[in-house]
């Protein structure tokens, strides 16, 4: 193993009151995370001192699952949160070092809005910052931004693909060197670095210029997640970081494998896509520890969070018993697109809250274990090249993350996977990202 | 004067490199504070210990001046900035009392994105956020945001009628003790307080809810600038502060009168209408001190500044001396329209300079002299009921500030005008505005 790889990358994926849909019960666990930015400032400051490349914040704009149904949103512990630009940029003045990667939709958002805030941003934090493009698939979402029902998905992806290009190309109105701020002279800004975009398309018409200087990191970092045939080429085209939910490490090596290549073929470096899956760690000092803490957790998920949590996918299961078979509904739209899941489901056995359990954490691995046991994971797939890096997602607070951090972070750095410092200011040197040069220097060079 | 009046509202008006065009130039000023988060940090923290009510930042989605003639743009001090909410966010985790009030347009945003960024930031600030709803005047933004030239008037405050009604209601979504948060019984939310929207109107379908709980202070504090008519039926419908521009008092008394009048016939307290005019001070230690500063000022603005911003307004003047008299120009559409107010200028012999400094300032009054002088002019307006505080406006960084801070301001306080600490820890407290009822709350009051 003396030529073994280095450089893997460690985000945090985190949401309100942890991963878990039961986190926020867990005993000793604080309920109320949801808005105590205190609490959110003290993760940052840990993550940083363990030398996590970035926290990273999912987010959509409406209350996504059980506003419908007042019995199950009562239970569910997901309502509540921050909204994500204005929470990073608090944390970045908290902080010196982290990155932060925040998601901002291209469906509900203006593009000149998003390259001014994420601009912004990157100067506030000296360059930590990342924005996570997504196109918004809920519906409820649509019914806050003045539509019925979603956009249609090859539209969404359409959309996006313009706006991410406007939003690069607004970054770029002004070259590096542009403002002067020459007390002399008067001369503040040399209007021949200046780019005025005036873009034209299908979407969007803007004309530019961005009123906030080229980034620190010239382009703040872009991470995209989609996993659909426009979603892959939208992340080849644009994305430095690549979040995927993956189960085995076979289909994750096919998918970065299959994800590298579209990038070269887009002209891209592959190497400059880093492809981070999502692991959701229940960690224990020792494995009884682990599986007990798993246990409690399973415990704590309420039934109508079950039975609400599946409801829009395979169909109303709340006349059987959780710990029963999964019963054979009668066919519905919702259970039509996704039988053969619910088939291999009923062959595997497994029982409604099995269910749950396997199609919860957004389909991302879930692992029971100690520290040696989440690193010999997390060391095999990256060794094997089917990934760059992980999203680990705690799956409660604190002990859920600190755990983490305390025990599995020195474990990863002891075998030499992960770094002992940061590397240097900006989120783009500390993934090993170059900056982009502005594309006058690019021709000029 | 034993009975006089207590309770002056200080804001900060503040804009990168100081509300002054050359503001930039004057010898010893930071030339780059524009994108420097550490002044402006240094700048609340100095603010905060003044015990200033808030700081207010001013924002258009453009550059706004000069980005069509390249030559002015050359020399116009004021092109880049942070996008104020991203800003205020951050600064908001660096101090503890202070507020901020930060400008957001409802002709270039949607109003569940505007609810939810003020609810976040006013619980990560506790409290100390408030919105400056501003319908945005200028073309530039409109060519950013898809269009060819701005709505029209009537239109745009039209919209922000039902804009700022949808935000206000989101705000509403939750009661303030809709989040139990009860890891025993698994409750964290109630649902019987939760209260959907459900908004459908001329310019906007938003159901809701928002899913960031109810903010602090209940409501963020609302502000309002526009001074036409329906700006100012904008303003007493919705606004717990009116920022206006006036030169003399008996029409600010007779501005602020009607303003008031209007918010009781909306069925509203007067008194929880604060009218703040901006006011920009030139500060001296001496008299002498105080003109010669502003004198310095005057012979820093580059001519290109001076003919650039005339010229929308009045016509072009560059083939005239700066110092000699107002020439008559050929009329044009833009001449005509204020024929009038270039008349009156050329009557008291004033000199293109001139007409551009008393044009200048956004209409503000400009005052030159000691912390006497000001706090006189303060303390007459004040007491004779012209307005209830003012925004200071400094014209340059740092002396321009720091003498207001620390010889202005204590005298106000020694004359008992303004308070010796924050009265509490929320914004509206800090202004002797209330927190509003949720409107649950009130029909069961």
């Amino acid at each position: 193993m003396s030529t073994k790889r280095t450089g893997l990358i460690l985000g945090l994926s985190v949401t309100a009151n942890g991963s878990h849909s039961a986190g926020w019960r867990y005993p000793g666990a604080p309920a109320d995370t949801s808005l105590d930015f205190a609490f959110w400032r003290d993760l940052a400051l840990t993550a940083e001192a363990a030398k996590i490349h970035f926290i990273f914040f999912a987010d959509g704009a409406a209350v996504r699952q059980g506003a419908d149904d007042p019995e199950a949103l009562r239970y569910i512990g997901k309502i509540d949160q921050f909204e994500p630009l204005t929470l990073i940029s608090a944390l970045a003045a908290a902080t010196t070092r982290i990155g932060f990667v925040a998601t901002a939709s291209t469906t509900y958002n203006e593009p000149y809005a998003i390259a001014r805030k994420y601009a912004s941003i990157d100067h506030i934090s000296g360059g930590r910052v990342g924005w996570n493009v997504v196109t918004s698939w809920s519906e409820a979402e649509a019914k806050n931004f003045n539509l019925e029902a979603s956009l249609r998905h090859d539209l969404r992806y359409r959309r996006a693909q313009e706006f991410v290009r406007v939003v690069t190309g607004l970054w770029d109105s002004w070259e590096d060197d542009a403002f002067r701020r020459d007390q002399r002279s008067g001369e503040y800004v040399d209007p021949a670095k200046l780019h005025v975009l005036d873009h034209s398309g299908e979407f969007f018409s803007v004309k530019g210029p961005l009123n906030v200087a080229r980034p620190v990191q010239g382009h703040p970092v872009i991470a995209q997640a989609g996993a659909s045939e426009p979603g892959q080429q939208l992340a080849a085209r644009t994305a430095d970081l690549v979040y995927t939910a993956q189960q085995d490490k076979a289909a994750a090596q096919a998918f970065r494998a299959g994800l590298k290549a579209r990038a070269a073929a887009e002209g891209r470096d592959p190497e400059a896509v880093k492809v981070l899956p999502g692991i959701l760690p229940i960690i224990g000092r020792t494995a009884a520890e682990a599986r007990a803490r798993h246990r409690t957790l399973r415990e704590l998920v309420h039934p109508k969070v079950i039975y609400a949590m599946l409801e829009p996918k395979f169909g109303d299961m709340s006349a059987h018993a959780l710990d029963g078979p999964i019963p054979d509904l009668p066919e519905t739209n919702g259970i039509k697109s996704i039988k053969g899941q619910l088939d291999a489901a009923r062959a595997r056995g497994l029982t409604i809250r099995e269910l749950y359990e396997t199609s919860g954490a957004g389909g991302h691995r879930q692992i029971v274990g100690t520290a040696d046991d989440i690193a010999d994971l997390i060391e095999d797939w990256f060794v094997d090249g089917a990934c760059d890096g992980f999203n680990l997602m705690p799956p409660y607070f604190r002990a859920g993350l600190t755990d983490l951090l305390d025990l599995l972070v020195p474990e990863l750095r002891r075998r030499g996977l992960f770094h002992a410092d940061y590397a240097g200011t900006t989120l783009r040197r500390n993934l090993g990202l170059t900056r982009p040069p502005h594309p006058a220097a690019r021709l000029a060079g």
